[in-house]
């Protein structure tokens, strides 16, 4: 079907447009208030695993707010569920993996396959998600990076700092590299699974990735984002978000990718001098400043897009909306973007 | 009293030296098997506040792991304490300040001055400290930087995000620059004590600057960390320690500091050309890479030593060091320095 709205991907294509695309990570969550009552009446995992609610949410940010894309409700979690980890979510706890990866036996163990299967409401939901969206906007599915997904199955928690999960790679780097293998294979096979089920675009969150140092990072992390690239990029643009390694963006820039997320801790100008200006880039606003009053905000968004440029851009925040963001500013946001027009302020 | 090794002046003094210093953040604390049997016996405002207690925590590691410098034990909320806030430091949940603040009355309510006495025991504490040094190594003081500060006196607590304090400062800008000169002041006649009672060096930890963008840092941190620098330049060198601020080592290495901290993040090679090689540097060992076997971390750390080069240079972590490291451990990455020969490995 011929969407009607494909700015998403002309900006991915390095096409001209008239104006940037923009979504906003966590764009279907916690400060919608339709998504509220959906949160009330159904747990977590019923809300992810049911393709009919997982479209509902999926949809609300589209009709709601305006945006350029629609980014399927689910979670980087269920990889570790599909190898066969148990995943708990405890409500405002965060997510917990009783059993973590200790050593060869662990990850013997893991399921590498039929991950079309086992996620198989993933790709029900996709599709069903497609065909509500009647190509209004193109639909972008995702998936957690290995380094990211390998920090929450050695740790079995989340961690400001990834201590263990690190103390893992440090120590005992073979295990490592074969459990982000393991990942990585079984990640392919889920995004190569979800561009068939619907999935016009898709992204790979490495939102820790930013714990590890410019070296370390080339070693554990930026292997197998590029392996995920490079096997995606004939079935879909790619997205790579290693959320605060700023200094992987030059080498990522030469990947089979399409865009690059970054953070607000980086300046646009220098995200595009690292890249060449030869890469679509994605953020990068902070979303503690979505509280600002709506004329702030729009000022802000303006100066940001005068930063990026037009041009092989793609407006979005720099990391997920948070719960106390009022509806009207998440709008601000989005149609601050539309109402652009350069140097305006 | 001269000091029989003052190797750390030295290199804050860009004079040349034959050996970089080295010490480690945290260096007094959990991971020293002493340390905890103290800690068993003392609550923590106790260790901070008695200082004998003080002082035989901070010696315990110059005898035992051979670091060239001391570092106080106390903490930085003793600032929001001297101010008014109470603090509550709760075994395995981190700090805690039950009155944050919110508004211009709590902001007017604030004490700022007579930190001389109200934290005498620190300065009791140095005096103690320096005495019983006897002049093996210089004394180092500390506090923490006005935004990390306030992070905690508007959060309240701990925050992966610091979400609340950053959405205080954005939409009330003008209540968080007169909190942020309020905790300057303060903060620079407590460093200033701190030298006159015996430290040889202070250091600011903006353990939470990182947080911000670069436009933001320049708004609500730099200006602070700046007029700290540049107040107490006369009385000792300052280090400056914005975790995470890789971006703005460039401004920070023209303020009065005579040392910057970096963490792992950022290569040594682009740290010294982001200073221009005109600054003395320190940091930045990845803490979890002490879990590598003894000759692997002599060889990082020599690797280390290599990139940022002898001269100019603080060998250190680029955070504080963790409990579960071994003390052999601890003592083999000041060994790895002190042993250094350019080009060994």
């Amino acid at each position: 079907m011929q969407l009607k709205n494909d700015l998403l991907l002309r900006a991915l294509r390095k096409e001209k447009v008239e104006r940037p695309p923009v979504w906003m990570m966590r764009q279907a969550g916690r400060y919608l208030p339709d998504y509220m009552k959906l949160k009330a009446k159904y747990d977590f995992f019923t809300r992810v695993q049911t393709p009919e609610l997982a479209c509902e949410i999926t949809l609300q940010p589209i009709d709601q707010i305006g945006v350029d894309a629609a980014i399927i409700f689910s979670d980087i979690l269920v990889i570790p569920q599909a190898m066969g980890a148990e995943v708990l979510m405890e409500e405002g706890k965060g997510p917990s993996l009783p059993n973590v990866i200790k050593n060869q036996k662990d990850i013997d163990a893991l399921i590498t396959d039929n991950v079309e299967e086992s996620l198989s409401y993933v790709m029900k939901a996709l599709t069903l998600i497609k065909q509500e969206l009647n190509g209004r906007v193109p639909l972008i599915g995702f998936a957690g990076a290995p380094f990211t997904i390998l920090c929450y199955m050695v740790e079995g928690k989340g961690s400001k700092t990834w201590e263990k999960a690190k103390q893992f790679c440090f120590t005992q780097p073979q295990l490592a590299h074969q459990l982000l293998q393991k990942i990585t294979g079984i990640t392919i096979a889920y995004l190569k699974a979800q561009t068939k089920a619907g999935a016009d675009v898709v992204q790979v969150f490495d939102s820790w990735s930013g714990c590890l140092s410019p070296q370390d990072f080339k070693v554990f992390a930026q292997p197998y984002l590029v392996q995920i690239a490079d096997a995606l990029k004939d079935d879909a643009p790619v997205i790579l978000f290693p959320k605060g390694s700023w200094y992987a963006l030059e080498d990522l820039s030469m990947s089979g990718a399409s865009g690059l997320g970054i953070d607000w801790c980086i300046s646009p100008q220098y995200a595009r001098e690292l890249t060449n200006n030869d890469i679509t880039l994605q953020g990068n606003f902070d979303p503690a400043k979505l509280l600002l009053p709506i004329p702030e905000i729009k000022k802000a968004v303006h100066e940001m897009i005068d930063a990026f440029g037009v041009q092989n851009y793609i407006a979005n925040l720099g990391h997920g909306i948070t719960p106390n963001i009022p509806v009207d500013n998440a709008k601000a946001f989005v149609e601050a973007v539309k109402e652009y027009r350069p140097n305006q302020d």
